[in-house]
């Protein structure tokens, strides 16, 4: 391809709006452009490293035993009502969009758990069929409150989903590690180092699942990690083995004036405790089945917010007169179910807590014995440095993008839609047994970027780039010996199937160096007069720190050993 | 592949709903479900004839220069409000669908001339960039009032839509001829025998445009076709000469009464005229701009309403008390714009028409003598048998499916859209002169599947068939020898390149011919006891009459020129 017709608009600086280097470079390279927030179109560069990662996609997961398919975007409201998830539209967990058309509601896809359970269902009818695995790449719909940094997190986005249907639970675990093996292959093919890590399942359901996270200093999720038994999960999901202290006094606790002080901040430098765990947090919350809650954790972390979940806002309070909100406590609040977080064990303290009256706590408190722990949950997210709830180990924390995420569905989806069972061997009929697994093929585009540039552009893997060698012609518009020489070299890269970007454009040889470093081709060959004069190309592989002179017929096996 | 594992499905009877044999047979043989009116799944056989569709249509855009690129499917309304096409949505002409999210009001692409428009104009700066012709494959929505025949009319599908960018009229003609060349071999490659045809260009605009045609009786379009001189057209856009006779008669016009006559036959009857072109029609109507206009024309004809116009309805003519409907006539009808039938010319008559008096007529009258012609356009729609306008020869009236749309769009979205100029070679600055070329893709292959089968089931194109060859195993499941020969067969076929599908079903003969020539693969190859004994196999094209024994050393020869 000449870069004469190619359309490519290098830019300078890159808009205000992209924070990220992926962001900034995809656009000042030329390969996407924003056409609304969160909604983007792919240039000619952007699409051919789309078709490259779709190309991959395919390979590994048709490997792995999948069949693809292709489910509509549209989909009739009335299955979300009977699944129960079109009660959750408009949340952050499901931001789905509808549509009205002369047929009626639809949504516009943000997952297909609904569709593919109705469509799998009407096909399969008997466990023969099973083991069966599908897929499909396709544009997906949420409307996200913060759309962010370019293809990272869109209204409008790529996505490779896939859906596993087995008879039972132990079948649809080998499905699943089918589906986590394809994606091990791809992100390895990607030359993305991703880590599957234990996650909570969100909107979509089910028990067990893996986020699939590339660490990265601009990620919006984090995991911990266990650098001694290898135990990752999401932040939102890990378990640690954080214990706070026996309470070394046996005084009863006391009630003490704190005026004005409802921050755990305020309270703990007013009674001067030096450590904040032992102010606890007591946070009132209604369950996922809407009964109200008090969550009681130490004063140092973050409250996690269970699943369905939502805390108390100013009405509530003022429907529930005995919560005091700032001096709120588990001790004296007959008939209201208390959850202790997990660090917090029998005979743990002395703890400073709210005394359910305003402007007063009480100290002295020790767990168990001045309030029951009836339950208790990982209510706290984990942090760097706690135990590893597997070997004790300190854990570590890291910033991450989520690339995909897999999910042990069971029957979340086939005990609600209608069909979805099929004829077991000895007659019966079971649900179908499901898994889920989504990649974000668009985002993709962008975690690539932000793993592989430097300051002077985009530097793709072999795998994904939109071309393997940028082919610079120097002066070529004056210089016929250097177009001969140009057109010859890429005629022979091309027959050898290499994709070849020609630089053929009235520009100077820095402007082309520039761009070529910008667009980030892996191999990068430049066409001289005064090279040729004495029989040499110079090539150079986008990182290198230096390029090298290589003898006219040792090109391409010079581009191939760069290329491998 | 084998046909145990595959999702396929095949059913003994259509669904009522599929009226044509493309429709039924794509649901028989396991193709395609329905999930909603006009909204489809591509189940994996589906996936894959699409698949190979689309390869084609790429290898064939990207001979002729053109450039993929992925624009979203969401665009802001914002958009079309300065195109003034949002003004034209939920007409049949532009049934967009639109959606509100959190960044405002958003359009579900039913085509792209806005956001092209807006792309290509803020990347192109220059001539020297020019020519550019860009494309996408991807899902378009629009809110059809009928959705139809499965793929054929969808309320979502997939289309190829391209546009070219050009300096001026001349080199977009060269744009607008390789897009033409392009779709030529892309219809060759799909064995599909496709008439461009001059067209009308409805809600896209652009003066020059050309459907592409396959001739079918199940089509929802039609065109003429002039089998000397070449001309062909759409119904609504071609000419022809029809002319009717001169008067023979001098005799003045005289009013004759017609009670309960309002309609063309009874006024025919009453009157004893034989020929009903000489009942004129004339029809009350609003033209583009909304101004009140009479249209006379050939009462054996339906009127061809030109775009943007649209006919009385019972509240305007309660406001038009001077048109009396059933008795409307040009003769008397003073300030109001009258356009006549091009086959109505001076001097022609005698006719009958409305005396705009109920229960009236004139009968007797000569156009231009008894009412002025001022204005003459083709009104009437053409038929079967009217004189071809370019060489005088008979019309033929052609049933046909419309798979592809190209329009020479000029400057009518580049002169609205901000920043669709180019500054030219001499320092000045012009708008890029555009045209817009689609490919229904979901469509063609219902179209393909309308061309391609017979009683017992689909019969596939080679290029776009699912699999190159049907693999059938008889007996396999209690049968070693066969189960070894066709393990050893389909290892060879697919080392070829081929794509393979065993049907290792533990089914009967009768069962896999049936399901064989349902799916419709080109070259069908039965592996059973007899045949190995005497050291052949039977193979049989799709559409042969006979099966014929080929030894077993020929096989792949065999396949090879049934393939070809």
């Amino acid at each position: 391809m000449r870069m004469s017709s190619l359309m490519v608009k290098t830019l300078r600086e890159a808009p205000a709006d992209a924070e990220v280097a992926s962001h900034a470079l995809l656009l000042r390279a030329g390969y996407i452009r924003r056409l609304a927030s969160g909604v983007y179109t792919l240039l000619p560069l952007g699409v051919r490293v789309l078709r490259r990662i779709e190309g991959i996609i395919r390979q590994e997961l048709d490997a792995v035993g999948m069949q693809e398919i292709l489910m509509p975007v549209l989909s009739p409201i009335e299955l979300w009502d009977t699944s129960g998830r079109s009660a959750r539209f408009g949340t952050d967990a499901l931001p789905a969009m509808t549509v009205e058309n002369r047929g009626g509601t639809f949504v516009l896809g943000p997952t297909h758990e609904e569709v593919v359970t109705t469509v799998v269902g009407a096909e399969v009818d008997s466990y023969r069929q099973l083991p069966l695995t599908v897929y499909q790449i396709q544009s997906k719909f949420r409307d996200e409150a913060r759309p962010r940094f370019g293809l990272m997190r869109g209204r409008e986005f790529l996505m490779c989903d896939a859906y596993s249907f087995d008879v039972d639970q132990e079948a649809m675990g080998r499905s699943y590690e089918a589906a986590v093996l394809g994606y091990r292959r791809i992100f390895e093919r990607l030359s993305l180092e991703v880590e599957p890590v234990e996650a909570q399942s969100g909107a979509i359901g089910g028990d067990v699942n893996h986020e699939f996270m590339v660490p990265s200093p601009i990620g919006e999720d984090h995991f911990v990690r266990c650098s001694s038994c290898g135990y990752a999960a999401n932040v939102e999901a890990a378990r640690s083995a954080r214990l706070l202290a026996q309470a070394s006094s046996t005084d009863a606790y006391s009630e003490v004036a704190t005026p004005s002080s409802s921050s755990i901040n305020a309270v703990a430098k007013l009674l001067e405790i030096a450590d904040l765990a032992y102010v606890l947090k007591s946070i009132a919350a209604f369950d996922e089945e809407g009964a109200p809650v008090l969550a009681v954790l130490p004063g140092d972390r973050e409250l996690r917010l269970p699943h369905g979940w939502r805390l108390f806002e100013d009405s509530d309070f003022a429907l529930h007169p005995n919560l005091v909100k700032g001096y709120i406590g588990p001790i004296g609040l007959e008939g209201l179910r208390v959850i202790v977080d997990s660090a917090i064990v029998e005979g743990s303290g002395p703890y400073v807590l709210g005394a359910n009256r305003a402007d007063a706590h009480l100290r002295g408190v020790v767990a168990g014995r001045d309030f029951v722990i009836g339950e208790s949950m990982a209510l706290a997210e984990t942090q760097s440095g706690d135990p590893c709830a597997s070997c004790g180990s300190a854990l570590e924390l890291v910033r991450s993008v989520e690339a995909a995420h897999t999910f042990q569905l069971g029957f979340t989806y086939s005990s609600k839609m209608p069909g979805a069972t099929v004829a077991t061997e000895n007659d019966g009929e079971v649900p179908l047994c499901m898994g889920c697994y989504g990649i974000g093929v668009s985002r993709l585009i962008a975690v690539i970027a932000e793993e592989h540039h430097d300051e002077a552009g985009l530097a793709w893997p072999s795998a994904v780039a939109p071309f393997d060698v940028h082919l610079l012609g120097l002066g070529m518009e004056r210089n016929e010996d250097v177009a001969q020489a140009v057109a010859k070299i890429e005629a022979e890269m091309e027959a050898k199937g290499l994709r070849v970007l020609t630089d053929d454009r009235e520009a100077s040889a820095g402007v082309k160096f520039a761009d070529a470093d910008l667009l980030g081709c892996p191999v990068r060959v430049t066409v001289g007069a005064k090279g040729l004069k004495a029989g040499t190309l110079e090539v150079k592989a986008r990182l290198a720190q230096e390029a090298q002179d290589v003898p006219q017929a040792e090109l391409l096996a010079a581009v191939g050993r760069l290329l491998a």
